[in-house]
């Protein structure tokens, strides 16, 4: 099987909640994230919601990174979506970790695209 | 527990190649899913890659529409994450398999955001 894209679900639990509801702060790491990795930027969005909690997304090439905070819980939902070899998604991951200061991160591994190989030769 | 979001992933396969490499049809289809639902889109984000793949993102409020096509093999990669209540992700889900004409989908849903009952009291 070939496998198109690994995307890592993470589960960011016990963030500091200021951090959290910092929209140049997630903007600014998630941009940091992508350059860690020579991602090639191709679109992004980030929003901040009344009362708290932001969303952002950047797409990159077929791939993208996004996060839903929720500051009253301390917690962010994050995902990394790569496709093959692109880059390495645990990067990205570890400096989400760091720079939200998350003390409880989980993270979920998924194939994506589990393609018979009889198709791609 | 408290969900604060459900995160369904959609193993689009056996779709229809040409509706993947279509950026129209798939931002059409992508707006139309969410209007579907009554979500409000804060940001949106469409990319056609050479030689072929297509990229969409959709934010809406604290969640996300996102799908990543590979035509040459009839397969996207979809994501819907919504949080708790604001609407129902199956319906998007339907949607989408059936504006790409998917003859194989595979709904995997995880749950975003287990928070202990105690935080939210």
């Amino acid at each position: 099987m070939n496998v198109l894209g690994v995307h890592l679900l993470l589960e960011l639990r016990q963030c500091n909640p200021a951090l959290l509801n910092d929209i140049d702060h997630i903007r600014d790491m998630m941009l940091a994230a992508a350059e860690s990795v020579d991602a090639h930027v191709v679109g992004e969005s980030f929003h901040r919601f009344n009362p708290q909690g932001v969303t952002g997304i950047l797409a990159i090439a077929e791939s993208h990174i996004s996060i839903h905070t929720w500051p009253e819980y301390g917690y962010a939902a994050a995902d990394v979506f790569t496709c093959g070899s692109s880059f390495h998604p645990q990067v990205v991951a570890d400096l989400l970790i760091e720079k939200l200061e998350c003390l409880d991160p989980y993270i979920h591994e998924i194939q994506r695209g589990m393609i018979p190989q009889t198709v791609t030769t």
